[in-house]
């Protein structure tokens, strides 16, 4: 299993490591095995409990009816040709069609329009996990490009003024890099270009993350909606003097691409490496023991360490198979610490640690154990966040010409008036998409040779 | 609000005490406001957390291919009438009409199909919380008929005999009573006779409780699939001699029925009466002051308190109305406990409490008020269980002809000899539905005469 051959790589691991089953009869629709959602469920409950520290959460139908998908022209134009359609309901077909959600502002905000009455309902921020659909022709992908998106976190959130919601994005932001920070996942931050912000919205911020192939995959994105839903959908308050006037919007959303990026960034050619936080195993504690004779102590002392570490997610693995076959499965599904446990182990009163994302082997006595564990799982994400910041580093290349990005791999910058017509121009003739702006400098644009302070980020995404 | 009118008591409810927004544009659905929202991940934790013991949860696709649902040929009988189709995807017709799932075995079995290989692989015990679809033609109801299940927990097991599957059947029965009882909400577990078991099932068990108003709630089902849905999707295993064996299967679910009958069985004229376990605020404190000189000491009083309770999930209710106004939300709410503190309270080193279930008042030493408050909450589940199960009680009537049960409430036993066509003809001449079976009793059929231990319950179902 070799990650150089990045594609092969990540679809054998989701099977072989109990992500995601590839084998469901309809494009792009996956299965989340027992493991993979356990996964998901501790990678979400880290987003779930950064965004409960300011959000609600809550929960609007599914179904969209198809007047009010329609009522925000820009907004459909976006979606309309990946909207799914139920038609019929058991043998007729119904009054009027209703979308299976792309995403829900044209569920959410009609609603909003009921709840919000005062600047004293203000801000308002509501949040829902949820699955949404995109009828997607190109080529689909798990976890990446999905006709079943099962995991989409979407926050929506109103405001009193633009200035406000303006602030709304920002927090999003922070919240967002905290999030990544915690599965030690490198971003980069861009607004996007115009023509590639959401539909409806004033502007659009974006998370992205490098991809081993040196592809980008956006990870999170962040709307400033102005009130451009709010005149559509009549969300409307009252303020201090007494007069109606709309209200400013953001909305921002993190999918399943998050686990995506952690599979993909972290892992390696023997499979997965978890940060520890959302590792569905912790610690996989494994017996060796080659005469029968040992197998009652040796279990005994695992058993013993379980209870010590009964504080992190711990199993302890009596299969009927050879030890080699489990470091090889634990390995595969990305346990950060192994722990055997053998006759020498035994006698010596230490167990044999194994950190997965070095490798190294290292024999702790048991009064160390604690103290050595925390440790090497502290360590571990911080190893593996530097690791992956170094590669993003790596292949971040400041270019002055469009043509130097052509079939190279990586995250380029290069100088841009920030015009569209230059911006499409460059996307010609590197062969990739501008991500965004970046941070300013001084140059010119390799277009129109206009002095500009902007930098364009390029890529290939996903 | 008067809960003698049962049916406009819950539908104001909903929406007053923030459950349910019924005013979403569709037909059958709703939004769960944030305040329910929370009540429902509570009580689903709850949930989960029992199956957790011996179940693995996973997600499979919610879109189900035409033929795949049409494979099963009683199950989609049994469904088809209420199938939502997706037919369009952007601006063109699908190859194939794809359903929203009203259950997902035509979406699980062809994976289970692939998972399991050998007897090690057995039993599997898997779940899955999702939304499900019905196009239901009746007239809907928040919580209790609906176009969008949001909150379907869903269980498919697969076992290598009959005889095993009959056993996690009543597995799951145990489990239901747990849940239940932690809900205090009484039921009654019966065979659904044969005409009304699940499309495709060996037989269906089922947990009633009694609504308010007389009528009967469906609030789970389990069903005994034999080897039906593992012909129909080949799901088979290796046995010890090598010989390839059909699955037996069962599948059981509880949706968001479960909070409907919470807030029905419970809930009184003031509001809802939640079990403080599921209550998304299980102590409210309310500082009552007349002059600004007491204030500052009440409400550093109020914080001091909310960090001794800091184990409870606690707010301080500052809002600038007056305490009455309070009272009045946090009893809609149905927090189980609310502290008042006043001045007096203050002076004497006391709080009054306030239980939601009695209403009663006493005033508690600070000192005791951790004690106190603990056995308030725990007994307030019992009275709260006790009391429901006393109406129950006092609404099950044990006659001897179908006529007796005609327009009158409450659930009714009624010797039967088990045929259909007779049991046809009780549910005519009573106006009910035979639930199921339930206790023997010697006895004689009203119909055919035939002596029989056959026991019938009849009640109108919602």
């Amino acid at each position: 299993m070799k990650k150089t051959n990045f594609s092969n790589w990540f679809n054998d691991l989701l099977v072989d490591a109990q992500i995601m089953d590839v084998r469901y009869p309809i494009k792009g629709l996956y299965v989340w095995f027992p493991f993979g959602f356990k996964l998901r469920k501790l990678t979400y409950d880290v987003l779930r409990s950064l965004l409960d520290r300011d959000h609600e959460e809550a929960y609007f139908p599914l179904l969209i009816p198809e007047n009010e998908l329609l009522k925000e022209s820009e907004h459909i134009k976006g979606f309309e040709e990946e909207v799914f359609w139920v038609t019929r309901g058991g043998f007729g077909e119904l009054d009027i069609p209703l979308a299976l959600r792309p995403t829900s502002e044209a569920a959410i905000y009609p609603i909003f329009s009921i709840w919000i009455r005062s600047h004293a309902d203000l801000p308002l921020k509501i949040y829902q996990l949820v699955n949404a659909f995109r009828y997607e022709t190109k080529h689909t992908r798990p976890l990446i490009r999905l006709r079943e998106i099962t995991s989409f976190a979407e926050a929506h959130t109103a405001h009193t003024s633009w200035e406000d919601a303006e602030l709304q994005t920002a927090a999003a932001v922070e919240l967002y890099k905290e999030f990544y920070d915690r599965l030690g996942i490198p971003y980069i931050v861009s607004r996007r270009p115009t023509w590639d912000k959401f539909p409806g919205a004033d502007y659009t911020l974006a998370f992205d993350t490098l991809m081993p192939d040196g592809k980008s995959l956006q990870i999170g994105t962040i709307h400033h909606l102005g009130t451009n839903f709010a005149k559509t959908f009549d969300v409307t308050y009252e303020d201090r003097d007494g007069n109606q006037q709309f209200v400013n919007q953001t909305c921002y959303g993190i999918s399943e691409r998050c686990i995506a990026a952690v599979i993909s960034v972290h892992g390696d050619d023997k499979g997965l490496i978890l940060p520890p936080e959302i590792s569905p195993v912790q610690v996989a504690i494994v017996p060796i023991y080659s005469k029968q004779a040992d197998s009652e102590a040796i279990l005994k002392a695992c058993s013993e360490i379980q209870q010590e570490l009964s504080h992190y997610r711990v199993v302890i693995d009596t299969d009927d198979i050879r030890p080699g076959a489990k470091f090889y499965k634990w390995e595969k599904q990305g346990v950060p610490i192994r722990l055997e446990i053998g006759p020498r182990d035994l006698s010596s009163g230490s167990v044999t640690l194994v950190r997965r994302d070095t490798r190294e082997k290292e024999s702790v006595k048991r009064t160390e154990m604690q103290g050595r564990l925390a440790q090497a799982m502290s360590n571990m994400l911080e190893n593996i966040a530097e690791r992956a910041r170094a590669f993003q580093v790596s292949h971040m290349v400041d270019i002055e010409m469009p043509e130097q990005a052509k079939g190279k791999k990586g995250i380029f910058r290069i100088s841009w008036c920030g015009s569209e017509s230059c911006g499409r121009k460059i996307q010609e003739l590197s062969d990739a998409d501008v991500l965004g702006e970046t941070d300013p400098i001084e140059g010119r644009c390799p277009v129109c040779s206009a002095p500009t302070t902007i930098r364009a980020l390029l890529a290939r995404p996903y």
